[in-house]
Formats: C-alpha cells, structure tokens, sequence
C-alpha cells in the first residue's frame, strides 16, 4: 500500500537510470539498468526498455553532414512495445505499439515504425525513414535514410541499402529503396538508391538489386535479374 | 592484509558496476565501469569483463517472436575468458575457458562457444547455436539460429547466414548452416539455410553458398561453384 | 561567477560518468552520462562525447590474437571532434579536429583518423589503419587492421574488407586494402587483402575486388572488372 502511494504507475527502475527533463512514462513500464533517457521522450504503457540504452538522443554531426527538420519534435515509443539492451534511439520519431527493437540496434530521428514490426539486434536504421506494420528487419541490417519500407516487409539478416547515387561527390536529393507490401528481401542482399520492390518480390540472398523489380517476381544475382529459370 | 579480509577473492569492480542477486564471481576477476550483472550469473576465476556492458540478459520479444526452451537456466562464463566492452550475453549459455569476446558483440540463449574461440566485435551470434573449440567468427560476422560451428572453422568479416527458407512466410523448421572442422569462410560470404560446408572447405569472400559444399574442395562465386578452374 | 570559479573550463558532465587518472579535458566539453573516459585519455577543447561510451580502453586478447606496439601511448581526441553514443575507442590512436564518430563505432589502438572524416554509426575500424582527411566510412563499414584509406576516399555502408590471404591458416604479414585519393566504394562491396584502389576509382555495390584497381576506372561484379561496357 505504501509502495502503491509512492510509485502509482507501478514503475520499475534500475540503478543509475538516468531520466531528464520533461520525461513522460506511462503505467507499467521498466527501465533496465544505467540506461538514460533524454529530454522530451514519451513513453507509453507497458513499455519494457533494456540495460545501458540511450533513448531521445538529439541529432548532432560535423559540417559534412546534413541537418534535419522534423515534424514531430520528440520521440514518442508508444505501449507495449519492448527495447533491448545498449539500443540508441534518436528524438523525432515515433514508434508505435507491439514493437520489438532488439539489443545494440539503432533508430534515427525522423523515423516511423508501425504496431507489430521487429528491428533485429545491431539493425542501423537511418533517418527520414518510413517502416509499416509487421514488418522484420533483421539483425545487423542497414535501412539508409529516406527509404520506405510498407506492411509486412521481410528484409534479411545484413541486408545492405543505401540512397546515393553519387556517393559523396555531387548534390542529389538523397533516396533510399522503396519496399512494397509483403516483398521479402534475401540476407546480405544490396539495394541501390532509389530503387523498388514490388508487392511480395522475392530478392534472392546475395543478390544485388540495380533496377525495380516487378511485384510477385523473384530475382537474383550480380546484377539482380526477374524470373531466373 | 586487511584488503584481502575484505575481498578474499581479488576481485575488482569498477565503478556503478551493478550485480543482481544470485550472482557468482570467481577468485582474480575483473568487472568494468558501468557493467551490469542480472540475475543467476556464473563467472569462474580471472575472468576479465569490460565496462558497459550487459551480462546475463532473460531472453524477451513480441508475438512475432519464437519462444525458447533451453537446457541450461543461467549463464556460464568459464575460467580465464576475456570479454570487451558494450557486450550483451544472454543467460541460459555457456562460454568455455580461455575465449575471447569483442566489443559490441551480442550472445544469444541457449548458445555454447568451446574453449579458445574468440567471437569478434559486433558478431552476432543467435540462438540455439553451437560453436566449437579454436573457432574465429571475426568482427561483424552474423551466425544466425540453429547453427552449428565445428571446431577449428574461420568465419570472416561481414560473414552473413540465415536459417529461414521461406523469410517469415510459412511455418519451418529453422535450420542455420553446418561448418564442419577447419572450414574457412571469406569475408562478406552468404550462407543460406541448412547449407553444410565440409571439412576444411574454403570459401571465397562474396560469395552465395546455395547447396552443400564438399570436404577440401574451394568454393567461390554468385551462387558459389566448387573448384572452379 | 561562482560556478565558473568552479568549474574554470566550461565543462559538462553528465550523470555517473567516470573519469579515470591521467585525463586531460579541454575547454567547452560536453561528456554524456554514464561515460567511461579510461586512464591516460586526451580529450581537446570543445569535443563533445555522447552517453554509454567508453573511451582509452587498453587492447587486450586472448592467445589466438597479436600483440601490438604503438608509437602513441595515450589517446588523443583533438579540438571539435563529435563522438556519438555507446561508442568504444582503445588507446593509442589519434583523432584529428572535426571528426564525427557515430553511434555504436570502435575504433582500435594505433589508428588515425583525419580531420574533417565522418565514421558512420556501427563502424568497425581495426588497429594499425590510417585514415585521412575528409573521409566517409559509412554505416556498419567494417575497415580491417593494417588498412590505408588516403584523403576524401567514400566506403558505403556495409563495406567489407580482409587482411588474412590465408584466414588464420598461415603465418602471414597481416595486410589490409589501400584506398587511395578519393577512392569510392560501393555498398556492401568486398575488398580482398592487400589490394589497391586507384585515384578516384570507383566500385560498384556488392562488387568483389580481388585484384588492383586502376585509378579512375569503375569496377563492378564478382569479381570485380574495371570498365564494363
């Protein structure tokens, strides 16, 4: 009863947790070990977050670097949704209920994960990024920015992507892969800038996807080609 | 004098270290800053662990998420192991003597990695995987669940496996590779599910291994062919 | 006034971080909560440093892996250089000015890097490796030990390189890729030991590169071959 006056959400907290200014936590929630979280983050109920996490970090980068503005100014990790151990998250970003985000993974700002989908452990997820519902992504899969990735994705363990065709050396408006409904993409696959994937495409393991590929096809190869007999 | 009334075992705690209950430490071990140990953790004598790190972790997830059952109910770290810093080791493992493990990488349940391994930085190792004595799995390398790993194997930089044929799509029986005794793996190769690679086989850096691989014989290619001249 | 009596040199520490002998810490920086900054560690003025990182680790090992000899004995982080969060870095290495690391990166002992260069979140970079000025090693790049990464090279995300002709099996003067001036490298590509990129040679995504890549050419596939048509 006492316990029950002092801590009414019934929150669990570990040693060292570090909690900033303007920090919401919903009912329910537990906070493992040394993690910190930053200013402004919202967490719902029934949240459960890891050991040695760092959750609301604000962007930052040197004069190479492109700033960002985004439309949602914190991060909002909404309920039952579960963090792993040592996982970096960024303000600006939303992510929605019944999410798992598996140790030593990484969320930017400016990024969406719908109800449902899991981030593998070591998955770098890169800003201005759209993921749907059910969707999984990997373990140490690279999702660069600017990508959209709709319902029920499959994208494979060390699946590599990336949004620009110049690599550095020209300005160009920076996009990244377009993965539709359902489409499910082979471990280690490479996914060139600006390049889709059909509804429920099949792109083989290994493959490297230069071009779009057509829904309901299967590719493979160096270069991916359709349909393969 | 009085300092080993104190701490009989020669142990030395960094600072914030965090130790849960039911935790055993050895004689001449070694915990870093920040580090925590969860609950029911075994760490035999002069093992050295490095700061941040996250140790002994009950395994978790969402409804898309398989359960475990493991033989094993607590973590084992045997004697003499080193591990860096930013790890995270699930419990219900076990880690023989003399292993190493890097920094950023990640243990999975229901793991065993054999005597003299060493487990490179940001590896990933999944669950349910057995890993021999002498083995090399370098930095980055991805070792999917239900794997097994013989002794004496290398597992390059970047390696990536899967064990998921159908990539989420239908239910099936998960099945990782099988690297039998001194096979080699180049940096970057994919190994699909339930491939076997045999005894001291080698294969090349980038390449796709889609079926079995014969003992002694090289490997190399998208998908990879065996002795190609 | 009472403050800067205090604290003279406009430091902020966050939370539980722990700052062991011999550090030295300049003007206007900012150290996030629960960093480790390790023994003999200089840091310049206005460097920032994120949470949960560790920072001067000493190498270590097991029997299996080399011992190293630098020529630098402490590390030194010069003046405006951002370092992320749950970042490692060992001594012995030298960061210039305006160096941004990201999230989740390490770095080893006897390592350069150059001013201007931007190290993408979950970079692995090894010992004995110089990198120059203006560099990009992007996300989860995995750059080995005994590399030369010469000014304004590009690696994308999910490169993978070697140093081992011989995967552990021989004795072997250790040597990894020579990326020279403004070299790019493509996604997810391979690159062999020892092999040279020429002056602003470009690879393709998920190439394998086996052999020396003339200056200014283009290389793409498996393997690699300069100047398709």
């Amino acid at each position: 009863m006492d316990n029950e006056k002092i801590n009414p959400k019934n929150v669990i907290l570990g040693k060292n947790v570090v909690i900033e200014e303007d920090v919401h936590i919903g009912q329910n929630v537990s906070i493992g070990h040394n993690t910190v979280l930053l200013k402004g983050t919202y967490i719902g109920d029934h949240v459960t977050i890891g050991a040695n996490c760092v959750i609301g970090i604000k962007p930052s980068g040197n004069a190479k670097m492109r700033k960002t503005n985004g439309s949602l100014n914190h991060l909002q990790i909404h309920s039952n949704t579960r963090i792993g151990n040592l996982v970096s998250i960024y303000t600006c970003s939303e992510i929605f209920e019944n999410v798992f985000i598996g140790d030593h993974a990484s969320i930017r700002e400016n990024t969406s994960i719908g109800s449902g989908s899991v981030i593998g452990r070591g998955a770098m997820i890169e800003l201005n990024t759209q993921i749907g519902k059910n969707v999984t992504v990997q373990t140490l899969a690279y999702v660069t920015g600017d990508s959209i990735i709709e319902d029920n994705v499959f994208v494979g363990p060390c699946v590599s992507m990336s949004n620009d065709k110049y690599m550095g050396a020209q300005d160009y408006t920076l996009k990244g892969p377009h993965l539709k409904n359902g489409a499910k993409i082979g471990n280690n696959a490479s996914l060139l800038p600006g390049v889709t994937v059909g509804t429920n495409a099949i792109i083989g393991a290994g493959s490297v996807v230069t071009k779009d590929i057509k829904e309901n096809s299967i590719a493979l190869g160096v270069p991916a080609k359709e349909n393969p007999t």
